[in-house]
């Protein structure tokens, strides 16, 4: 199995997603500082991911805090959890796992807790939170296995894969379902440009498992899809708003477009940790707009001419109406999803 | 003004364009077998480049022949023009300038000319496409002014501009046309994976134009259709077909339906020259299929794991309801193209 982030006795080790798949390198990271820099850097990424990654930045930054009261560890709490909150706007998983981990610290202080159960605590939430995503991304490919035809051909885009999770994935999970499940699958991955997740991570994480990829670039998912030669659509979310609208990575919604006018399922998978219910719709999600260099150049070599500008929008928001179902670790909504969706929420609470 | 492909004493001359936007060299090619391989190798490309291209390889290979009667030269023009048949089967202006070299060489066989008058006639009539294509790119030019609205944002996708024709281009040409009129025009650029003629070619053209250029990667056009940024598209064409279909670059169909969704007007410019009306539709346009390893590597290096498959269609086809109108060298068509491309045919013949 791919570890994307572990929590070691000595810091964070995490796999340094820029460099796959030529170079398999697992850098120990000492200093909350520098897990908040390897999540702007992309060192790390995928919501789930950087979601478990700053738990366990925050819980080291405590840990490492020299502070000589609680009321000082609180108030290094708190600057820890602003940093990393700073890293990356669009994914909601990010601000989830710093609310989970400000309610540990919290009611921990309730309780009384000394400054080393605080820290303690941290790191036990943390590792929750990183065991718990496993957990839900398995539970979500149970849900989503059931969608995937025996012999399909699946096209996704961008990596909802182990590295974009704490280990499974979301959209690759449920296709890695489906296969355990004794299912034929083989997958059209989208290249993803500019970082190319489809072609670094996905192609890779699926070579590993020995389910048959075939690459294609971005432009190419459209004439496959309107050709037949693919039965549905499966891609992860960096966040859904209450009414199902899903911000994922840039290109998304021209595959979901592309989907169905040629009337092929398109279906987003992603745990309740991605849902932000607060959203009423896809226009109020923040998206993150990158270095224009990520897409001028490549690996540091320029492609354009100097001084031509590029725009570089990190995600797009694909509407409700172009998605099929969201497959969540609590089970599959459809439409209407304001009402579906608020259900998977309650039935979590009374689970 | 940009030369793309020159007659010389010496050869064919062409600008590299896999070199572009870091060198700009210009190889002189000295037989027809070398221009067949650029064509091939896309030294140079584009529809009507690639037509000019041809013609000028088939007058190089009868120059250099050294047959010693009128009916070896015969033979070894059939040679030369089944030769360069074979480099690239999508764009329908390569076996146009075929069938137009050949239609030379027989009235002039049929005129009893000597082989040195008959390859004095070729080298004009490379010449007379060559210059026809920049005459026919200045009327397209004209029509297509008319289209764009002052201060329009145009979204294209791959090259279709000088490089990609003999020297004013298709879709860059009527945005020259407007800028020349004194529009105010800026253009987004898609990258154009594989090969990123958006990013090299386009790019380049524009800004040696002082025209305002953003490029995109190819996922974020649909991101900009739907955000209202855009105010129209438009593209060029390898082949189109009787009912107006329009293979063009891979990614084509993709924006075409995402402006389509948006409302936002989708134009295709072309010569008469790439309209195949032999074709009913575009499920008969023949789609290029070139080496995976221009998707799996990038200048050579490889961006995929090793052992990962990769497709490589070079071209995708529009259907014609996401058309919203195609502009030739003799005037603007709209729906039904069935019959209003004819007609533009039969003023062609009137004219």
């Amino acid at each position: 199995m791919i570890k994307t982030v572990e929590w070691t006795d000595d810091g964070v080790v995490m796999i340094d997603q820029r460099l796959l798949p030529a170079e398999e390198l697992y850098p120990l990271l000492k200093t909350y500082e520098e897990v908040a820099r390897a999540i702007e850097d992309m060192v790390v990424r995928g919501a789930p991911a950087i979601g478990v990654s700053a738990a366990m930045g925050i819980a080291l930054g405590v840990k490492n805090s020299s502070a000589s009261s609680v009321e000082e560890l609180d108030s290094d709490f708190e600057r820890i959890c602003q940093r990393m909150s700073k890293t990356r706007p669009t994914a909601v998983n990010l601000f989830w796992s710093v609310e989970r981990m400000r309610w540990a610290f919290k009611s921990a202080r309730r309780e009384g807790a000394s400054s080393d159960d605080i820290k303690k605590r941290l790191i036990d939430e943390a590792q929750a939170i990183h065991r718990e995503d496993i957990e839900s991304n398995r539970r979500m490919g149970r849900f989503g296995a059931a969608l995937i035809p025996d012999q399909a051909t699946v096209l996704t885009h961008c990596n909802a894969g182990a590295l974009a999770t704490a280990g499974f994935g979301t959209a690759l999970g449920v296709i890695r379902a489906a296969v355990e499940a004794g299912k034929r699958v083989e997958v059209f991955a989208d290249e993803t440009r500019p970082f190319l997740q489809g072609a670094r991570l996905t192609a890779w994480e699926l070579a590993k498992d020995h389910i048959p990829v075939t690459l294609i670039t971005d432009g190419m998912a459209g004439h496959f899809l309107k050709s037949g030669r693919v039965d549905c659509v499966i891609v992860g979310a960096d966040r859904i708003a209450a009414n199902g609208d899903v911000a994922n990575k840039i290109g998304t919604y021209m595959v979901a477009v592309a989907a169905h006018e040629n009337n092929i399922p398109f279906y987003v998978a992603a745990p309740l940790t991605t849902i932000d219910l607060k959203l009423n719709s896809g226009d109020e999600i923040p998206i993150e707009s990158r270095s224009a260099a990520e897409v001028t150049h490549f690996r540091g070599n320029p492609v354009a001419p100097p001084d031509v500008g590029a725009a570089n929008p990190a995600f797009d928001v694909t509407p409700h109406r172009y998605v099929s179902a969201i497959i969540t670790d609590r089970g599959v909504a459809r439409e209407p999803y304001d009402t579906s969706l608020r259900a998977l929420f309650e039935s979590k609470d009374e689970g």
